[in-house]
């Protein structure tokens, strides 16, 4: 056939509509050969087998005319509500903070990748991810949490700092009008499509964001929010913020998988303690009990963070290697890099070992076993008992089974 | 002179009065010589001169019969309140709890000593330290304070553990009376004599304790409460029981100078985390931002690290080598151990570094960095910045005068 004309912008929306999101293989594609003939390999067929499964599901039964049209459609969709689509070809588009899932990748991490592109109303702040701190934490927050986040995130917009939220009620619409009130710059990163307010009650909030500063997704427009959206949602989130501070968040709150994501694209971790009563606080409590974060009280202990990573040189020694846990991984372990499977290795079966233990068993230094210890928790692989760690329950009865 | 009959107990009450404790030479030299010798050497000046010098204030001017007999009369004050001198060479010495400040000068710090005895008012409970869990805190706590106290307190003491706290309204009243409510043990250290009510509204309580437990002091009958007892004191608290859990202190509470006491013995030290706007947590939350503390939201998570301490080989492991600064150091560098000088050496005079360049320079591993930072700085030689280290402002100021 031949090819309408097609630039990046329609090439990198055909992309994002033909798999969701995040789309390793299809992005890697992308990077590897270009986005338009990415994209045209994969609507004529011709694109590797494996490029090809991916998008299946979402090209199977349909012409390429039909794919054309949907990705102007999509861009038509962005550009009746004033939205534009960022490409990482652009100059704006935030490689610094994205070039953290490459690192990752890097590293033999898999699961996780940048986004293709994304829809953008308003401008995006420069200087991502270093000039901002994610802010996150339950919807349903307590009053103590809610302060907190204003108090916080109002100091830190103050202070020029970028807070970067979510669009859901509760922490995150807290952190974006303390943030807006002191006429500082807030980012919402939605799970959704960027023509969709959700929740419906913030849209006049949203609107506010675009003004001082943008609203992101890297959904199609129209797309409708779902679970698991937030929860791939999460990463960039925790990518754009070179701090991730968890507010409040329960024991299984959403804002733990943040934690993760950021951890995994070795962003600095906090949060913020509470009452040990309150069951708001148990997930951040978890968090700083594990050092999986660093605990932060005000917004001087975040900025006092966040400038100590001002130095390119030391925010790169930051970036030590972690461990994540791809979502198409087949065992709970696969997606373990080397480090990581080094350390999880060294954990005995049916026993709990010290630090130490696992220091001298892996070879690994005390401060890298300090730093993934935690991780590996968080990813239910080990578990912490007294002064030592073991394999998390679920993991002994695997190995005990075998 | 002839001496008159001196037992180990006259000998170790005289001793305990003729040095304000701690009192490391002479502690030491009644180990070496044994206590009866040692206290007849030191009454005929026949003791070696470091020994005289240690208890010159004293002794000077003192008929050997006027110390004879007010050894023999400390012992008839305690006996006529019903209290026993307690001495190393009984068999129900704590000597578990308090080979911590052997092993401490084993490694080279100075600057504090076991009590020489300790006078005891009911029974001192057995398996000190691992069957108790010290539990300290503000005079001045929050409501909130009170009840996370009382909550924690409780539940160890019904799973068993025996509750050490001081004698002070506030936490320690608390502590204290929430183990005897639950039929549970607990030991008051007080840093007066012990025939002093210190407060003296808590006489009947500390009449309970003795019941179910234990009130003990190393001071003298009759000597009154002082500031720098309290912090004397805080050593034995710190000392008797396997993990320190500070409930609420304020930034410069005297709990800090027992939780950095029960550092240097290898003590575990545990904190709970507060309101961020609540000044009596802010103590608690400089613990654990610094890695001082591990955060400890209910007794399950004080039990889970008293139980990784059962075993005698890991509760030997965790004594780890770390920093006292000695009461009688020259400069605030001088008690540091070797370990700790060279961590404290490679943190240059006016920069920051990571503890990846203090591992390098020092040649220590990450873990005794980790270890070893959070120390320094409690004792205000070294400060966080951003995610670096560097020398504490009154540091870096004398370091660059010279």
């Amino acid at each position: 056939m031949d090819h309408p004309t097609v630039d990046i912008r329609i090439a990198r929306a055909g992309l994002l509509r033909m798999a969701e999101p995040p789309a390793p293989v299809v992005a890697a594609y992308a990077a590897k050969v270009g986005s338009i003939p990415a994209f045209k390999a994969i609507v004529c067929r011709t694109a590797p087998p494996s490029v090809l499964r991916a998008t299946a599901a979402r090209t199977a039964g349909r012409q390429p005319e039909d794919l054309y049209a949907q990705a102007r459609h999509d861009l038509a969709s962005a550009d009746a509500i004033g939205a534009t689509l960022l490409c990482p070809e652009d100059s704006s588009w935030p490689t610094a903070a994205l070039t953290a899932f490459e690192m990752a990748a890097a590293r033999g991490v898999t699961g996780s990748a940048p986004p293709i592109a994304l829809y953008v109303l308003g401008n995006l702040p420069p200087n991502l991810p270093t000039a901002a701190v994610t802010l996150i934490g339950s919807r349903a927050c307590s009053g103590y949490g809610e302060r907190t986040a204003a108090e916080i995130s109002g100091e830190l917009a103050a202070d020029g700092v970028v807070v970067v939220s979510g669009g859901a009620f509760g922490i995150d619409t807290t952190a974006h009008r303390a943030a807006l009130a002191v006429d500082g710059r807030s980012v919402a990163v939605l799970a959704c499509g960027i023509d969709r307010s959700y929740p419906v009650a913030n849209t006049a909030l949203l609107a506010a964001v675009r003004k001082q500063g943008a609203v992101v997704s890297e959904y199609p427009p129209g797309t409708t929010p779902a679970r698991h959206r937030f929860l791939v949602r999460n990463r960039l989130l925790a990518a754009l913020g070179a701090v991730t501070l968890v507010v409040e968040a329960g024991r299984r709150s959403g804002s733990l998988s943040t934690a993760a994501a950021a951890m995994h694209l070795g962003r600095v971790v906090m949060a913020v303690p509470g009452p040990v009563s309150s069951a708001m606080s148990a997930g951040c409590h978890l968090l700083i009990r594990d050092r999986a974060a660093i605990l932060a009280t005000c917004a001087d202990d975040v900025l006092h963070e966040l400038r100590g990573l001002d130095d390119p040189k030391l925010f790169a020694e930051q970036q030590f290697s972690v461990p994540i846990i791809g979502a198409d991984a087949r065992r709970p372990t696969d997606g373990l890099d080397s480090l990581s499977a080094r350390i999880y290795d060294a954990i005995p079966a049916r026993a709990a070992v010290t630090v130490q233990q696992v220091c001298e068993s892996a070879g690994v230094t005390g401060a890298e076993a300090l730093a993934i210890l935690p991780v590996l928790h968080v990813h239910g692989l080990v578990e912490r008992d007294g002064a030592c760690w073991k394999l998390a329950t679920r993991m002994a009865a695997a190995v005990n089974r075998t």
